[in-house]
């Protein structure tokens, strides 16, 4: 009796439970979403319908080796679920998106320059091992990109493409609704293809790759340059004023406030990203192209660059059939994500 | 009894024929398999192991117009049908390549600049009408990549990325085994991503898209520029010896010959490939890319720039798994991919 109760009293919970938005809502199953940064960890309890039942946030301390950061993967998991009053044997499934190259197959970590001491760890054995449920893990940067299909400005396409501009650019390519993997689970390196040539060195080793003209590592690397050739700019003034170092968030700020030196900064990395995205649509023809990440939040002047290229070199026919807009889910497409591949993989 | 002695007689003939290697051997099923150019088509007889049985090839006559152009595809079928004692009744199913832009799911040919009057032609429905059997239908690139993925350089892979370098530069994508199409069929646009961002003008109205850097054109333009300013060199001597225009041909032969000017427009040609090839690897992580075409006969002289330029480019944990191999079935890879796409779709 006490057991019916329970239940009931759990399901009216994922019945009408929303944080977020305070709707009510149905949901079919509960799943457990992951995201495992090289900073901090988030674990979202997540509808089948795609909603945020309950979400908690933690430092990774990836300093402390595998074992522990496994440890603190279950506990947060664990936290959340007590939170939301949610048991492990409602749960469906569990997905969680890693920054490092995995087997996704054999659900391996190979290794992680983010994560200190993971080499060819079983992440998902262990995690199945200490919630007896199914466990389905991918790339940091293919799940990001499964949310924004899943949930994100990719709703509805099975066709996406997903840049995401941070400190470097990562990203993720969906194909027939389903992330490109490629034949050892290194496909979607976006930002290594080359634009320039003769560009600058790429962190990856490279010359001229898109990460070495238009991440927001870039992105400011021209701005201290600018800040150099035109100390009078509103950019510089920005800068001194502000005491801090030069980010890519000044440079849009400077931008919106009609700086022409930040304006022509934030162009040439649009131009540059534009001539990539005309490249993926002649190669993949998607639906949509999806710009998230940090830099992507300076607003539509970067975008607006994007699409003028594009529009320039991609082939008339596939440019015409094709959205290129900015990311929804920011932070969140992660563990919505991680959520949306174990959804796929168990439904 | 007649016919049960006919069967008899056909079984015998799949079970033991194979005009082009003379060997025996058994096949399960009979496919035909119709590669259709802008000036002539060849249909043939393929087993489901990827024999040829027969094969026969005609002019398309383009210019007649697309019901013409038909009733040519079915009489050319009906012609290897006939030599080789097979009945349409014995045929599991038909596949065809098509140059032109198509909408495969519906089985149209939308437009082709190849085929005068090729608009939004129902080609499968009008062959399913004269051969009552299943039909696919695909890009003549996507079908030739699949030909070589299937029975050629590709066989046993099931990530393939195919180059076909002629007068242009078409190619096509095979991801899980299957065909890449995007979209709306307009994926594998190998030809057309920007290489030098302020190259040459493309066919497509870009610049230095790949194909404006090293099909067969652009290799025979930059030639005829070099026959200019070394008029001394081997090159000129052979082409004015020979009285004929330009080809890559000419050039490859007098590379051969160890002509330095020749070599260095196929270094220049093949670095740009590789170039691409390295943007390939790093998006799609295929495990095998191939170089077909004409331009690719030219021996392994290109095929040597290609890979030292990826190899500098890609990222080199992918690079290490990725195979740069030329193409092997050379004009047979449109019928034999047709064949295969066909078994793909009814197995």
């Amino acid at each position: 009796m006490q057991n019916i109760l329970q239940d009931i009293s759990i399901r009216r919970k994922i019945l009408n439970y929303n944080k977020f938005t305070g709707k009510e809502f149905t949901v079919g199953q509960v799943y457990l979403g992951i995201d495992l940064g090289g900073s901090n960890m988030t674990a979202a309890l997540i509808s089948s319908a795609g909603a945020i039942l309950d979400l908690e946030k933690i430092e990774t301390k990836a300093q402390q080796g595998p074992e522990k950061v496994i440890r603190r993967i279950v506990c947060v998991s664990k936290t959340v679920m007590e939170k939301a009053k949610i048991e492990t044997k409602q749960l469906k499934g569990i997905g969680i998106g890693v920054p490092g190259v995995l087997d996704t197959k054999q659900g391996v970590v190979k290794y992680s320059p983010n994560l200190p001491g993971w080499k060819n760890i079983p992440l998902r054995k262990k995690l199945r091992a200490a919630f007896k449920k199914t466990v389905i893990i991918d790339n940091d940067a293919n799940v990001a990109a499964f949310g924004e299909k899943w949930q994100g400005a990719g709703k509805g396409y099975e066709h996406v493409v997903v840049y995401t501009l941070g400190t470097g650019i990562g990203g993720g390519i969906i194909q027939n609704g389903k992330i490109s993997h490629g034949s050892c689970d290194g496909a979607g390196e976006l930002g290594h293809t080359t634009i320039i040539t003769n560009g600058p060195r790429c962190g990856c080793g490279n010359y001229g790759c898109l990460e070495a003209l238009a991440s927001g590592t870039a992105i400011a690397r021209e701005g201290r340059k600018t800040i150099r050739s035109h100390p009078g700019s509103c950019l510089a003034k920005l800068v001194n004023g502000s005491k801090q170092p030069l980010t890519t968030k000044l440079i849009f700020q400077a931008a919106r406030a009609g700086d022409r030196v930040a304006l022509a900064i934030i162009e040439q990395a649009g131009t540059y990203l534009g001539i990539s995205v005309a490249n993926i649509i002649n190669l993949l023809n998607p639906q949509i192209v999806i710009i998230g990440g940090g830099v992507s939040q300076g607003g539509e002047s970067l975008l607006k660059y994007v699409r003028a290229e594009a529009k320039k070199r991609a082939l008339k026919e596939l440019y015409k059939c094709t959205k290129i807009v900015r990311a929804k889910l920011a932070d969140r497409a992660g563990v919505i994500g991680a959520a949306g591949i174990a959804i796929q993989d168990n439904p």
